[in-house]
């Protein structure tokens, strides 16, 4: 089964990425490592505005992780023509965006983690830190930044 | 036209880093990749201190950010002897001091975005991640950290 | 001497490292670099929760990031079999749980530099950011991921 029988399966489909509102790009190769910067949570196209601990559960915060995560999934097979080119997700930068007494970051990120995992097997198993942070840009909820290792 | 050229019609003039003031080093390269420690806004000199939403506006922040990469520029200049050495500005991590409604993280990254696109051309265009946090060393209103491919 | 003989003679004991309590791994080796999951502060074993500039002071914030770079060092102990694989501690983020005001991220953070510079000497010596976020998992004072690079 491929990456991308796996998607089918999974009922996800990989939106065109939008352009950076900024002045950087998607994703720079050097060596075989990719870094990505950091996408946005998104909801039905939009950004999803929120906070954990405020306007957003935890459980919604899972969601906008992997919702963040498939977002990541488009835009590197926008970059590299075919995921089975990422040889391993090596690590996530999962940034959200915390109320100040919310403190399940890990739990939100899980969203993100498990549909690496879920997609791309052993090759999606990641390093990670989940940090709490005080804004976003645009108010998302929700932020996630990785570096990936090419075959 | 070199890039000392670039800074010269820029009117852009690399100050002598101060060394660190705590336990770490400025750059550290492993193989190709130099990894650089993270850099707080000055003005004159001194720590810019102040928050993005509170007492510093996002034109403002953006000039802080532009400073940043100057002086990120002039570490990699004092670092390598020479900035031609620089094939690609890889990644930026831009954290930006914020209010809890400040939403705008991404256009004050834009300032040193845009120098080091405006320095390095092709080489200065990078991925990047932008987020809010509570608060910086010294109180300063933005820090940037990078890593950097070299020739 | 070798690095255990110093960790003798420091009385550090390197725990069996938990782990992680989320859908992720503790290390992802890629070409010569290791980049490390970020690691909590512990105390006696638990979830040091807390915030500086507020339950938390700067001393008690240093002490646990010493505790962070110790489970840190553990953690490369447990993976590489052997701490002198490690040839260079490359960059760490340290990330500081902080009240509004709390704007001594780097000392709190000098607390780990010193003790991978004391523990593994030159080799320890490494390019570093330090932050004021606003939560932690598990409400931790202290958070630290790093990359490494192996001999």
């Amino acid at each position: 089964m491929t990456i991308y029988d796996k998607l089918r399966e999974l009922k996800i489909e990989l939106a065109k990425p939008e352009p950076p509102v900024a002045a950087f790009v998607p994703t720079v190769q050097t060596g075989k490592l990719l870094f990505v910067s950091g996408h946005i949570a998104k909801l039905d196209g939009k950004p999803w505005a929120g906070q954990l601990g405020n306007s957003i559960s935890t459980e919604d915060g899972r969601r906008a992780a992997r919702n963040v995560a498939i977002d990541l999934l488009a835009t590197l097979h926008h970059e590299l023509g075919d995921l089975a080119r990422v040889k391993r997700i090596v690590k996530l930068l999962c940034l959200v965006n915390s109320a100040p007494n919310f403190t399940e970051q890990h739990l939100v990120a899980n969203g993100a983690s498990e549909l690496f995992q879920g997609v791309l097997g052993a090759a999606g198993v990641h390093a990670r830190s989940a940090i709490g942070v005080s804004q976003l840009p645009l108010g998302s909820c929700v932020e996630i930044e990785l570096v990936a290792e090419l075959g």
